[in-house]
């Protein structure tokens, strides 16, 4: 079978995923919340009215399989994530999900499994967004999650994460004492096919780009500004200890220099995505005490994001100085930035190239679960498809063109490894 | 009797309306709501049980006279607010309530009642942390209140003003008719004596102050900056509309041109005491899209106001062509400055030095509801008593001692009025 013959079952499964989690503007999967799980839930039934295998991992990531494969030797892993931001798109994540399952359903159709076999997975866990943590469900897996993370809350219920994680079937006892979940040496390769999230592939006009690596960061998901109250009349500037004008000097310095660094070619993005003067006091003749804020800085490079995070903390010592407020930090969160493998590259080069397919080699701006297998040394790949109005919005859109070229390359890929 | 024996009696009631208008932090009495009516309440209970006689007016604030006075003549009117900003200090407008009930208690126990007879008032709704609006209970008496005000919402309750008025009492067919509900022929003088709410008397060392005018001040509750959300990881600088960083860059230039000006001597503040992301789509990961946040400028110049106003609009202008973004403003609001009576300025001073208290003539920082009465001709004056810690705030306090001062030459000058 030719696996473009699949495009009508994306456009009806994306359509449907859609309606599931529809919250009334975008879509919403929580991270181990009802959304993640009626997507999952919906793809197990898909996948076993298909006649695939499914079950869960012992970080309850979904996985989907031919029958009777990946017994004791080597797999090619596929997959991406299940959840998505409140509020955001359709295609983040579950593109690389369906994808990886058509890649299955099209070994299944022909009847010829590819020579590795294949494993395709469906993260759960891997927005920033609810727990203020990304790769929850892959880093588990690697053992990466300490205590501090399993204690982090739900940000609109306030639950731990190590609670949302049991409740959604994780093995929590083995991910608090920090245990690999699976055998690294056991996945030949992970390969993971995602929206671009940005608008450089549009811009360039490349329906598909090759990953070469994929940026890090490092996070504050809320640092405190605190300086002192007071009536907004009656308090002259000399005297003010103003937290909000603090926290806008504070942007604006970090915009500065960031301004400065990429004349100098430096990859570097800066966000403070959530910002907001204390709700229980604030009003418009007071001068605001507190501002709680996030901080992101991401970059391609480790020392650009040790550097800029030492500048962001300089910043604030001097600001604490002039401005006579001080500075709370919480925990810091560290994303490296990943390189993928160098012959995934060149094979999916390779496959674009004799499939006609325009594209580019480029790097990932976003973080993906791809980066915590490359950084634990398993050949990692990735594919881009070109994706319209940016990402973790609702208007984020993908063309199903792009999307089931993106397939077929990624269908060719996993059966030429050996 | 000296009215300086009261004191006991103003640090009861004092600790008994903190008590009941307590929050767990500070002291909570919104605008028509429940702090307010308790306050209210408390206090009629406590001057009927000292034989006064007590009312309220068309706009539900709450009225205090020696009985079988106050007839056709005129009479000199001497008060202050009833309610308190959320989490806020016990001071801010009681001092002035309870100084005006201590005068009347004072003539009531001497037997000799001021040539003019004294009428003390507890306005309602003077603080604009509620509506986004202030002076409402006075603004009521003048048929100062349009029908946009009167449709302003409470800030948690969602309750327009004119249900809350209407529900406190207030006569609300007339106030939206805006009649004036009081003759101000009949007001011989307006006294207040209030909180200084800023740091300059302490860091004089003045207990007391005569008020030589008020700021004025233009607001906005809430403008809106509106960009493009995006993925924080995947949008280059260039190409990116964040909401957050463009309202950080308009505070910083707010803040440069204040720096200017104060050195050109300009009588000027600037604060935006409530700024946030969109909390239902912000993310750490996620470049804002939307940051709602408030402007207030006071100065005691009206040409000061409008200047800065319109240099407010222009750098709106300006950032939204550099960071494509774009504002959008809510109803303008403005509070004239006042100018206080000279005549009742040199009493009250006469009356300072008489009694041997420094003092020194300034200007209020903050507004107060004696600003309407000064630009309605009515002759006006304010005397401030020094306060610690600011205000607008659970740690904001009074001296008792410079209280009874401020008592004093309240009592001293309403008698020598004539």
């Amino acid at each position: 079978m030719d696996i473009l013959e699949l495009r009508p079952v994306a456009e009806e499964l994306f359509s449907k995923v859609r309606e599931l989690s529809h919250d009334g503007v975008g879509v919403t999967r929580a991270s181990y919340g009802e959304g993640e799980s009626a997507t999952a839930s919906f793809l197990r039934d898909f996948a076993l009215k298909h006649g695939l295998e499914v079950s869960a991992d012992r970080a309850a990531n979904l996985l989907f399989r031919l029958p009777d494969t990946c017994g004791e030797g080597q797999a090619v892993w596929c997959g991406s994530h299940l959840d998505s931001v409140p509020q955001g798109g359709n295609y983040d994540g579950l593109a690389g999900v369906i994808a990886g399952l058509f890649c299955l359903l099209a070994q299944k159709q022909s009847g010829t499994a590819s020579r590795i076999p294949l494993q395709v997975i469906g993260f759960r866990g891997e927005e920033s967004a609810w727990f203020g943590k990304a790769y929850m469900g892959s880093g588990a897996l690697f053992g990466l999650l300490d205590a501090d993370d399993l204690a982090l809350e739900q940000r609109d219920s306030g639950e731990s994460l190590a609670s949302c994680m049991h409740n959604a079937g994780a093995e929590i006892e083995a991910i608090s004492r920090q245990e690999a979940l699976f055998d690294p040496l056991r996945v030949r390769a992970f390969l993971e096919l995602h929206i671009e999230q940005g608008p450089v592939m549009v811009a360039r006009k490349l329906p598909l780009a090759v990953v070469s690596g994929i940026r890090g960061n490092v996070r504050h998901n809320s640092i405190q500004c605190l300086g002192a109250a007071g009536h907004s009349g009656a308090v002259p500037r000399w005297l003010r200890r103003d937290a909000m004008f603090a926290v806008a000097d504070l942007i604006m310095r970090l915009d500065e220099h960031w301004s400065v660094l990429l004349e100098r070619g430096t990859d570097l993005v800066v966000t403070t995505g959530m910002v907001s003067t204390n709700t229980a006091e604030h009003a418009v003749s007071r001068i605001p005490s507190q501002v709680r804020f996030s901080f992101e800085v991401r970059s391609k490079s480790i020392d650009t994001l040790e550097a800029f995070y030492q500048l962001m903390r300089a910043e604030c010592t001097a600001i604490s100085r002039e401005r006579q407020v001080r500075f709370e930090f919480d925990r810091r969160l560290l994303s490296k930035p990943a390189t993928m493998d160098g012959q995934l590259c060149d094979l999916l080069s390779k496959v674009c190239t004799r499939q006609g397919t325009t594209f580019e080699v480029i790097a990932s701006g976003a973080g993906h679960d791809a980066s915590l297998f490359a950084n634990a040394g398993i050949p990692s790949g990735m594919l881009f498809i070109r994706n319209q109005n940016g990402s973790h919005n609702p208007e984020e859109a993908m063309e199903m063109d792009d999307f089931m070229l993106g397939v077929q390359v990624l269908h060719e890929t996993i059966r030429e490894l050996s």
